[in-house]
């Protein structure tokens, strides 16, 4: 049996590491054989090109070269972790994939989605989440939630300013709209364990 | 007034490296202003990828994160190093450019050479030399030349099998041929000073 490929997205610290974490104990609490990872990253090569990602000034990479790299790193992660994860049968969750990329430089970026997904053809043969679970926050609250945990340092990327960040919500919220086969908008508000029983609610369909 | 790109490309160990130091000489010698530069590389962020797609094993990178790589770091390159020199007047000799992604991972490589240029379209608006000079050695005369500088050393690239540098070469021909505008073929062998001298006489032209 083909197993399921789940990525959560939204904006930055709006819960997505946490409820990966939930997310995934509920999978292997159903018997399931669970491989969480994220992105930028996920394999050994790809993480190599997630350091030099996240690390340097603002203005380290311009906009192509960073889709490119992100494209790069996804390419690897997909051939050689997420597709024969999933073709074995096993339950794959990953923190962000391809519609970061598409939220974040396609969008926000300027880049165009149809260039970042005309990447991610190449890349990876345009392969897509069976499911994609979007957290949505108001930005104070998401705002608050990364100041709790972080003090004032961000990385590269989570460094950008306000409206670049306003920015990625706002795409991230179209790009829902316009496949809402795909994604399942939830409200990331509220405790972690509430948030997490409304995720549980929107993949029970997926368990048949 | 607008400067010139040159691109000098070829197999292994045809001498690029060795023209490209007499070249840009030479150039200095007719008192123009000359940055010689390379590839993957050339800038600060695409000497990281360059550190990436040539350490490792051979299997460290797919076909198609590479040519991303490769593209990622050409975005780079150009956009900060050989456009903004070019536009200030100057030479510019690049030891390898897109040409190499063509032969070695659009051709040799199999992902095909409309892919690799569609990337180059994204990452560098499609950038092409003024003028792309071929190193042409036979095979046996090559690996004459690398075995005396390398012995049995090797990158990741250049430690591929016969068959694909075989690839490779034939490679560059073909597209030395179906652009005669932009490319001039020389023949590499003999001295060093004497294949000099065919690539001063081909370029000679430029210089008006
Ligand atoms: N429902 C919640 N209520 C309050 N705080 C929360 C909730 N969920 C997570 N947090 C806290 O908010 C912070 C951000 O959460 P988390 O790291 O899971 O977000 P993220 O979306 O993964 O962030 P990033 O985009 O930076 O990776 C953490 O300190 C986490 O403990
Ligand atoms: N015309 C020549 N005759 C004999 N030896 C040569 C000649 N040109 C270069 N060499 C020697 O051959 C070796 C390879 O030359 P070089 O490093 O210039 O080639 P290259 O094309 O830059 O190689 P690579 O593809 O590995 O970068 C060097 O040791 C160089 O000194
Ligand atoms: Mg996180
Ligand atoms: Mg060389």
């Amino acid at each position: 049996m083909r197993g399921r490929f789940i990525s959560i997205e939204g904006g930055e610290a709006v819960g997505k590491s946490t409820q990966i974490r939930l997310l995934a104990d509920w999978v292997k609490g159903q018997g399931l054989d669970v491989t969480v990872t994220r992105e930028p990253g996920g394999t050994e090569s790809a993480e190599a090109i997630r350091t030099l990602l996240l690390e340097g000034g603002t203005d380290r990479w311009n906009a192509r070269s960073e889709a490119l790299l992100f494209a790069a790193a996804r390419a690897d992660h997909v051939a050689r972790l997420i597709r024969p994860a999933v073709e074995a049968g096993g339950w794959v969750i990953s923190d962000r994939f391809v519609d970061s990329s598409r939220a974040y430089q396609g969008v926000a970026g300027g880049l165009g989605d149809e260039a970042i997904l005309s990447l991610h053809r190449f890349g990876s043969e345009g392969f897509m989440p069976d499911c994609t679970i979007l957290l949505e926050l108001p930005a104070d609250e998401a705002a608050r939630r990364a100041t709790a945990r972080d003090g004032a340092n961000s990385d590269r990327i989570g460094g950008r300013d306000a409206g670049y960040h306003a920015s990625v919500v706002a795409a991230f919220r179209a790009l829902a709209e316009a496949e809402p086969q795909r994604f399942r908008i939830i409200d990331a508000s509220g405790a972690a364990d509430e948030v997490h029983a409304r995720i549980v609610t929107t993949l029970q369909p997926l368990m048949a």
